[in-house]
């Protein structure tokens, strides 16, 4: 019923491939295909204690359908360190993010839709689903080749486009848990218990969860306009669980039970089989989530706890000036926000430029 | 004639400034306001030699017009080694390429047409740059701060925006001579006397060429469709002269020479005034500028020497398989062309990743 | 009273100045001089707050002497980014540690021990001192230049000769707080109520404690060959206040007093002048502060909390396979130490290869 | 008689190996063991291409005794990318050189001569180098684990310690070829048929030519001291072929007939097998080695040809102060030597810090 395999997402300039683990759960028939995956970016470690955690929880309790998990699943991003840490978010060469390559070209859906105006759900599906895989294919086969994190996101990619339901599991710097939510599938995301949870709009970027919906959810636009109702398909969310470059197995084992709760929802198990302690939850739109950037270098007290309302006009760091000490000027800058706002993540150092990105918030937080 | 000042554009962890010099050239009347600026990615060094070259030529003929001269534009990315190098294309934090940070947002660019329709074309100019120039103060306002590389880049922008021509001197890795053109100023391009060129459509990417003149074409066109024809104002290029970490000044004389040939054309100096040896020019559009990406990983052989035409079918690279050595299986892979190419620039070390860029080419060569 | 200035330590590619803030307390006479600097580390951020709180108690009563604070030491380090974190260890150019370039050249120790032998301690003090300074002058004045990481030092080490004491603040990766303590220095020690103490040698390794007090411990030695006695003239000390990449000002607060209270017994201020709750103490040979490199690759879970004794064959940390999940072979390794030890730091990654040094213990402990 | 197996050396963060291929060409009996390896530097690639020439000339023509051939010897430090380059030179968590952690303790050296004295020089040889291999096994084998960049310095040098001749081929940045070569063996150097050389004594300093030779040369003047004469058993040297991140297979194939000369003398070939136009060669000692190191910061025109000599107080570098552009006071610094010298490497970058180790000299020439 669990079987393992690894799969070849590159090549180290040593010849030593690049390899990531791929563990299948046959579970009974009835349920969707799921594809779960961690690690993408190198620091972000907790994914792959939930993954171990969601197998067992699997082992405990037989699911319906077919589950697939990749851990560790950007081994180029794991092995690069500098100093102490991973250097795990972009490729030390080019500087870009290894989760905004992958593919999606919706050139054809217009086409695409009509050809297939008639057929019946399943059909689309099948036809559309095939299309994509081929899209992908035609990708990986360029004559000039493709580049290093795109070829290892297309080869992951090519998993995820057979999955109905698709979950990234990644970690922000120093952060509280939180989710996005594509606004489609706003109905189903309480079920993970995560407290923080940004809506977002259903366009394609190039992370794993845009290109897992967003053909879909193009697909169902596309059809509406021809006067059909197509729903959309796939089911797909990023799960930021937690700080990067730490393991937390016991807080690992209560997402792995959030998991297995949305997936009772989507079939997997009886509604009620797995249980955690609920979460007050928060959320707002994507375009409410912020930035702070420091207005000054320094060197930053973060103030504000994670996960926990700030008011508008409440200092959130303070900005010491070390190079001041001993002189009249002031020796701190504080900076509040201007509206109410919940802190999600900051960053990782103490060290800041002018500019740095201090914290993200939720702002203008609404109901999930 | 000549003045010198420090313009700040950001500010270090340690509290020291990063500063950017500034050289006026107050010319004589009647020409137009230049902006060139140099070693916005901090490895690439050569274009500093180019302005000094060009200040000296300045010196030597004084020009008609107004020239800002920045060298050492981005002291952030300058300053950060890593090994010997120089790790100046992206910021080290984020990862985001220091010349993808430039601000414009086309929003209001219709109703502007629309109650500019009927003022005189110098009456457009100055209330459109007036917009320009409040766009960028407001974003640099924002309450939320404004991140490193954007606040850098928003800084040397309020320069820029201020000018009729904006030159922005790079280097690629290890590369021959190359320009970037936009497309409706194709036909002064060659006065540069630079090699290799690429024509690029004017749609806005983040790059300091783009945001100095696609709002400018966009209001152009926005126009057209109004039914009134308004020429571009602003004329804006990207040179790259050569290969990153290296300085040759004799190259770089030869290249001030060939600025100075292009602002002729623009009323800096009486056509004639500066001659350089002609070299040969290819130019292809920038949907034909390729990138050969590595199928395998391996030490590599650069066979196609830079600005030479190599036909499609001949080996370009050979990729070494050192790991392989003592067995019966290839030691090496030999990579070739599916079409006829001019090798532009290569990878600037011999250890490749699979998926790693290799090469750029021009393909579908034309007459500049 | 107390006064501030800036000395240039270095200079950036782009040509800016790296400079540290220089702050001078002129305390009454009769007091030694003392040197405190904080931060040549550049991640280690915590002892620029601890200046910052030390100087608000020489404010709050001025002490006896002559002292002068060094914060953000390191500016090349401190700007230094690499991924969020700040790459403050070791010049990213060499790999050399900033903290192992400070320079002592004791050839010419026994000469000078014969020509003072019958001066006084304070003409053998001067004397000395002169000889110090005038190494460090002849040293950075090579006609074949200095290093970079070694002019930093040298710079901050004209200032260091001239004090009685020296302390030098870091901070560990994730690390609880200790002191290397010179074994001759031992019974004053526990004045800055630092929880975990090495006692090391008084061999001159190159880093700042030593540079500092090794000259006068080897004259000590030397003087002692001929039969004379003569106590080390300076103390000094290197503090190691937590961890990397934090700024916890209630704890610098603490940390502070230890400091003034050390000073106390050095004639800065009369005894019992500063308080703070005293804390459990252990202490073990250099040769004892064991590190445990980790035998294998893996996502390590540390379980050995920071400070708290630790019993041999105690698991200390789990290293999860997650390449192996859903395989029979062992999900992690768990490694124990061969004898009872009390964790003082660890690595500040949850992501390590074989090899990784994952703990440093004191082992072997004993009373201060 | 040509065989290939790999070898582990470590383990990355993902779980994969990281294996070293290793070659065996089993000889004719009678020749020595002779050990090669090539690229313990990430960057340093062409040492990869002499080995393979190498290996060429052994299948034209066998030689005697048994050769170990080791390419991309550190794989760690290979797939170690920060920005394009191939952060080759240092752990990068640590900054340790790979080339400074071989592992080498004469404590019990002089036990050894004094037990031995009596035995022949093969009881000797073999004796002393069971306890080498001793020594290694019990180092590899410590209950504390042993460090990523010993751990795999050990492995490599548990195959070295078993031959007769060790060659470890490096490059430098930009760099003329040069070779280190041990007092001991310098009569042997010339048939490398390498251009500049550097007499060093026969220390232990961690590298791994000194580890190969300097048990044996410490045994050897232990043997003297007791009034024995036994020779130096082991011949080693570092060949630095070149500049790093480049691949050039004309000069490998020169490289690798200069090292089957030497082995001529060692017995692998008959004199006079394998020949190569000679160079002229200039020699000086460890001590006249000299590092030039930036008077000030700027942007480097490197103005001294390597390999060429030049005269005292003649310029070799230009430093450019772009800062200065446009401003009275001088645009550059030149710096030139207090004495003739001869020009062996210089930085890779034209970005320089002060401080920065510009150029490396010989000085003091003499004939090899």
């Amino acid at each position: 019923m669990i079987s393992t395999s690894h799969l070849e997402v590159g090549q180290q300039p040593s010849g030593e491939p690049a390899r990531v683990p791929v563990i299948t759960v046959e579970g009974q028939p009835g349920g969707p295909r799921v594809y779960l995956q961690a690690n993408v970016h190198g620091a972000e470690i907790q994914g792959n204690a939930v993954l171990e955690r969601f197998l067992a929880l699997c082992r405990a309790r037989p699911p319906k359908g077919h589950i697939t998990l990749v851990p560790l699943a950007n081994p180029i991003g794991i092995n690069q360190k500098s100093g102490e840490f991973t250097l795990g978010r972009f490729d030390p060469i080019s500087g870009e993010n290894w989760n905004r390559q992958y593919h999606f070209n919706n050139r054809d859906i217009e086409a695409f839709c009509h050809t297939h105006l008639h057929l019946s759900d399943t059909e689309v599906t099948d036809a559309f689903r095939q299309q994509l895989t081929a899209q992908l294919a035609a990708r990986l086969d360029s004559p000039w080749g493709v580049k290093t994190g795109q070829h290892m996101a297309l080869r992951l990619q090519q998993m995820a486009v057979e999955a109905d339901i698709v979950l990234d599991l990644h970690t922000g710097p120093i952060s509280a848990r939180h989710l996005y939510v594509p606004e489609y599938a706003r109905a189903r995301a309480h079920r993970f218990n995560i407290p923080l949870n940004i809506v977002m709009p259903s366009d394609f970027g190039g992370a794993m969860d845009e290109a897992a919906f967003s053909p879909w959810w193009q697909l169902s636009q596309q059809f509406a306009e021809l006067g059909r109702t197509f729903p959309v398909q796939v089911d797909a969310f990023t799960l930021e669980l937690g700080s990067q470059e730490k393991l937390d197995i016991a807080q690992a084992e209560r997402d792995a039970a959030g998991i297995a709760r949305y997936l009772e929802v989507m079939g997997c198990w009886p509604e009620g089989t797995h249980n955690v302690a609920p979460e007050t939850q928060y959320a707002c739109a994507l375009e409410h989530y912020r930035a702070l950037y420091s207005p000054c270098a320094g060197q930053i007290e973060y103030l504000a706890p994670l996960g926990q309302p700030v008011p508008a006009g409440a200092p959130v760091v303070r900005i010491w000036h070390y190079d001041r000490l001993g002189q009249d000027t002031p020796l701190f800058t504080e900076v509040s926000l201007p509206c109410d706002a919940v802190p999600v993540l900051h960053f990782a150092s103490a060290n800041a430029q002018q500019g740095t990105e201090l914290y993200k918030f939720l702002t203008h937080t609404e109901a999930l």
